[in-house]
């Protein structure tokens, strides 16, 4: 037994996600958990190794990492947590890759609350709050945007003058933590594809697709926020600019009022007027939820044709996240049809959620992700 | 020779274009002309049947109109203008095919103006003037949003509410005029094609594609406004909302401001900061004109697969308008390394601008598009 320990902190909007390793030769899964639903209900739910559930009443940010820090003791028993790795949104145009965390970086990062105000600045202030909790620890930023850094130039900007690029108006891309961990998890299932073109689908509440050539990303359906390309749980994905100027301009919508609708009411959620969640959508019976699945499913077919145009042409689709791992329904439904495109779906691996799932010339994966791993891997990199 | 004529009207922001036709057994064509740059120091310009151009000076669209009407008659020689055709632009959810205009239809046209305030009250206004010049003629309107009215719901929609759709924001698509003229003669060069699935790209400084299924329109990258989509001359086409917000939040921008932006001074224009003009930037031997065009193919080739996959493959692709016609550059770099999805070029034939240009699975047409001729032919329908 190691007498060191990893911790992983993932501070979103309404919830604060964790996970514990044991720091020895291998990677070992202490404890996973969250604090969910911050707010005036707030509840602490450990996942791992053993299911718990605790009230908490009304919890911040602040007072729910003190929650998850209380709860660590029994997990480490007696293991010291000499590094704790941090998922931040947002590495602007520069960080390509983890970085330490010191006041300088957290200043510099800061700076891009900006570009990610609804979730950025909580990113930061999980990390002041974990620094003041373990001093001596080395603390680790790795950022969503980091996988993307490395597209081409056509793949990072917007028709718009130049100067906005050059001011930080770029293709971000997102979910990058999740991509690099399943384009890992497929280099090791199938090699021969590691030099291939493929599009890993991250679908979960949040979506987005990630085309890759030779393992590094060439383009993502998300852009310069986690708003774009495809539709989510809430997220309207791809949208008219025109109709935003219309919302503002003649139903007298604030950027406030549009930056609400479009994050937290569109998406499945609105087009079904039911809910944001996939399972309860595939289960209902109403014809709203049916079209809501249909917008869904189209959105990501035309974004997996958009891509193999982008990548000269397809080898592999790779599934992930909530419901591409977990939905043989909607990979079904999804691959339906895309012979044109050399896709052929195994029904029946498909249906046993196998990880490999094709019979045509595209070859088809199921992989599950697991960002706080990719996190872990960065802070042990880092200790060294 | 017929004593009857047919005035077709096409007025945009900044100018008016006019065709003459003697209405026979065929619509023969008597002149065809414009109004050019309306404002300070306009110009009459005549293109058919011989080229002639004066200066106007000042001119707005209501003594434009009148230069227009000056000019007309040793081309009418004596005919009378039984029928005015008119391009506009937006029909709204309820017109799905050309009408004759009168002051009720044109208050209902009226009520579409936010919905196109940069060109609807251009349209109507010289419908009017139009009226007040030929009281006796039948005036006709034809929509570019018409030809789009038959689209699946889950390419009519966006994933916000459902009340939005019901209140109108809708993916109208446009230069549908331009996609009935060409999927007619489509249909004329190749009739095999005419249940087929076709992607038409109409390519001018306006650029939009269409896909099209026995003949309708499936889907378009067009959608709300006419902003979306492709990269235009001076148009953004597809761009994050989240860009949107962020220059309004942090760059203080109105959301005229935001308009003129993303109308007037992007696509092309803005990334190359030369030329909205194709001609000009592939003469050019700024690396930024090189990346303008590369930035401008990249998203015509994602739409083109995301449209392939909309119709469940590809027979045919059609380029038209004034790039799609004239500029086998253009259309060499569009098709390049697209053999995944069985295009591939006949560079001989490109060169020579021949209608079919193909060699692969999928065939390959430039088709000039005429879409005065659509609103005559729609006149001449009217007039029995």
């Amino acid at each position: 037994m190691s007498d060191q320990a990893i911790l992983t902190i993932n501070a979103g909007s309404s919830s604060i996600k964790f996970s514990v390793y044991e720091n020895g030769e291998q990677l070992h899964e202490l404890a996973v958990g969250q604090v969910e639903k911050l707010g005036p209900n707030s509840r602490f739910v450990l996942e791992a190794p053993q299911q718990v559930t605790e009230d908490l009443g009304a919890t911040d940010h602040a007072s729910g990492l003190q929650a998850i820090l209380k709860h660590l003791p029994p997990f480490l028993d007696g293991r010291e947590v000499t590094g704790v790795g941090h998922r931040i949104v947002h590495g602007g145009p520069e960080f390509t890759k983890p970085v330490q965390l010191n006041d300088a970086v957290l200043d510099h990062l800061a700076s891009y609350e900006p570009l990610a105000p609804l979730h950025q600045p909580y990113n930061l202030s999980a990390v002041r709050a974990a620094m003041s909790a373990f001093p001596l620890a080395v603390q680790v930023g790795c950022f969503d945007t980091a996988f993307h850094r490395g597209h081409p130039w056509e793949h990072d900007t917007y028709a718009l003058p130049r100067r906005f690029y050059d001011q930080g108006v770029r293709r971000y891309g997102f979910h990058g933590l999740s991509y690099e961990y399943v384009s890992g998890q497929l280099a090791r299932i199938a090699p021969d594809l590691a030099q291939g073109r493929v599009i890993i689908a991250h679908l979960g509440n949040g979506a987005s697709m990630c085309g890759l050539k030779g393992g590094r990303s060439h383009c993502s359906t998300m852009g310069f926020s986690a708003v774009e390309g495809l539709a989510m749980g809430t997220r309207t994905g791809q949208i008219d600019p025109g109709v935003i100027l219309y919302l503002q301009d003649h139903e007298g919508l604030s950027t406030q009022e549009v930056t609400q609708l479009i994050y937290r009411q569109s998406g499945l959620k609105g087009l079904s007027d039911e809910s944001h969640d996939m399972r309860t959508l595939l289960a209902s019976d109403k014809p709203e939820a049916a079209q809501a699945i249909t917008y869904y499913i189209t959105r990501i077919r035309h974004e997996i044709g958009g891509m193999a145009a982008d990548l000269g042409g397809l080898d592999a689709l790779v599934f992930t996240g909530g419901v591409g791992e977990n939905s043989d329904v909607i990979r079904a439904r999804i691959c339906e049809g895309m012979g044109w495109l050399g896709l052929g779906l195994d029904q029946a691996a498909n249906a046993a959620h196998q990880p490999e799932i094709g019979t045509g010339k595209v070859r088809i994966f199921a992989i599950p992700t697991d960002e706080e791993k990719v996190i872990a891997r960065a802070v042990d990199r880092c200790l060294g």
